[in-house]
């Protein structure tokens, strides 16, 4: 008898009917047996109707608000998928991040997980009973609803796996698992059977939007072996493990991130320490920094980001400039550090389409060139062929 | 400086700007100097939607997840009503029933009030915060979440009131307030200025959706002033209040509650008691019950709860009939009990239009005609002007 987390997507939970599709399969895995957790995010497209209900009121909602209107979308969504078990003869109990114990920082709209509670979790399990929490959110030590930001659901569903000592995490979405590349850009995609936590990780921060990276880091501190399973068949999908069990490859694949603006921000006191600072207690997630010159830091962020990005450091710059329609291809595997015909295939790619260059990062496993919008596919199209990522 | 609860209906806040619309009118009474304590039902037909959703999944949802799943409403509501006011510079929070401390029985989907723990409402308002509060919704003692049943949210507030001890509880809602006869049968209906708690509770139980009987009870138990207020435009609206404060009136008003089905049950044993003590273990509400001989009961039940009443009493009657498409007609005042007058009128109007009728019914201050819903216009109306409620 296994224990097994299994996590569901919006797009997977978006009708009544979709949820009763899944609840027959998680009703297949008790009778076989097991034991299963269930966690959900918000049905389809709910929180983004919520999020425009919001901004009909004000472009500015208090963060607290903002959670607790937007963890009513877990709470649909879990309590219909438990209806749909019940009614499939598996008794189950529908939990929020609240009463499951899910104990976070304060930080509204992008609190981390401290600790899990998981009384009544356990006694629900013990008791028979199939539990059905809401991802995404928790509860703050100030007894204030909290969520985790874009992901979370992932987040909880790792988290509830370390708790439990789970024996495997499943997260189901609309796609098979991870690709080699991102299908849209190249339908010779393919999948990627195996990849190591650190892999992941990388793909992960660098555009591949099937898993949120901080649910990777914390599988990878508490060993979890973690799987991206299709909602809709009955593949495989991608399992996600420590790097000795599986074969290295010299690039394992290729994320994209698109969208993006290039912002130098020029201090006028030269000090970049500062600046940095106000820009890491923001909200912001920055991308990437890149320091020109003891004066100028150049920061990659969201398009539409960049003017919260102006307005949080508009009292220390003397002058900005903004490069729009910025995107970064990064390749991902043991080779790109150490293998120099990695690097020199990439080289020459780049070349061969005179594409503009911003910078190129490296690391352990992962090479990322900074470049414009318009050469993204022709880049990673042509690497794909080379490093033998597609077929 | 008053403490006043206004409780918002959903059609008042079906929609971001309604809520708006009604958080300016809060906004203004908090910079007058008050205190406001705003409680909320779910936006529009939000609660529909959801249990249309429940009902794609099962015809017989549990009603624990009923209960998690409708409280999804106020949550929506709630958050919402909040950045509206601190949008309007009035800094408020919003809280769950639970957070609030509403605790109730283990009833699920129909839960009764036991008491209001009320300690993070309290601090809200000692530090000048407006406090945006869930209705319809609470918490039992087993930490499980309760709502209240339909027209819990009236209840909600006038519990707050007593908790509070408010100078003032106002529902808010679509009408202006109560009139001496539905709108939607006599256009010359008349707003009541001023109408006594026990008058209210009948008006309440025999059919004017205003206010929840529950909720005029509890106000009156406490001695709370209680006023019925339109959402969308500044009159005064009812005020519901000690009898000895206001005028009385022969007949206050005329109720009527239509799309009712007399069943009458027989049991073979004759053990009335035991059939009354299953249909009073059931969650029907019964609207009136008649007893015939020692043998059979006539019950008045809503049409569409027929069924819920036959499987609940199948065990124990020999013989069922039913009479769909009846309605009863209640005036109400101190005369119908006491002035000879007023029952002579009403059995002429009876009279005169050959209402089949099914019983009479007459307590202190109701007199109640169960008949055909072909005749409740017609004796209606012309009561209305018997009795001075229309012009």
């Amino acid at each position: 008898m296994a224990l097994i987390i299994k996590k569901f997507g919006g797009t997977s939970l978006a009708t009544p009917s979709l949820i009763m599709h899944l609840a027959k399969r998680v009703a297949a895995e008790v009778k076989s047996g097991n034991k299963v957790v269930v966690v959900v995010s918000a049905m389809g497209k709910t929180t983004n109707e919520l999020i425009s209900m919001a901004k009909q009121i004000t472009n500015q909602p208090e963060e607290r608000e903002m959670d607790m209107l937007l963890t009513a979308g877990e709470r649909i969504s879990m309590s219909l998928f438990s209806m749909s078990l019940n009614f499939l003869n598996v008794k189950a109990y529908s939990f929020t991040g609240s009463q499951v114990g899910i104990i976070t920082t304060e930080e509204h709209t992008n609190a981390k997980i401290l600790s899990v509670k998981g009384e009544r979790l356990l006694s629900a399990l013990n008791e028979g009973i199939t539990p059905i929490i809401a991802g995404f959110q928790g509860v703050s030590g100030s007894k204030e609803v909290t969520t985790l930001g874009r992901g979370g659901s992932d987040t909880t569903a790792v988290a509830l796996a370390a708790f439990l000592k789970a024996d495997l995490c499943e997260i189901y979405s609309d796609v098979d698992g991870v690709f080699t590349i991102d299908p849209r850009i190249n339908s010779g995609a393919r999948l990627i059977n195996q990849i190591s936590y650190e892999e992941m990780l990388i793909m992960a921060h660098m555009g591949s939007k099937v898993l949120h990276p901080r649910s990777v880091e914390i599988a990878e501190r508490y060993n979890i072996r973690l799987a991206v399973k299709p909602s809709f068949n009955e593949g495989d999908g991608t399992m996600i493990t420590n790097a000795e069990n599986i074969e290295s490859v010299s690039v394992r694949g290729i994320s994209t991130r698109q969208n993006l603006a290039l912002v130098n921000l020029k201090t006028p006191d030269s000090n970049i320490v500062s600046l940095m600072k106000k820009l890491n207690s923001s909200n912001l997630n920055i991308e990437l920094f890149i320091t020109k010159t003891s004066e100028i830091i150049s920061v990659v962020v969201e398009q539409d980001k960049v003017n919260d990005l102006l307005s949080c450091t508009e009292d220390a710059c003397t002058s900005v400039s903004i490069n729009n329609d910025i995107a970064i291809v990064s390749f991902i595997g043991t080779g790109v550090s150490t293998d120099k015909d990695v690097l020199g295939k990439i080289l020459s790619i780049t070349e061969k389409y005179s594409a503009d260059v911003f910078g190129f990062f490296t690391d352990k496993l992962v090479l990322s060139i900074v470049t414009k919008q318009p050469y993204v596919e022709k880049i990673s199209n042509e690497a794909a062929k080379a490093f033998q990522l597609i077929g």
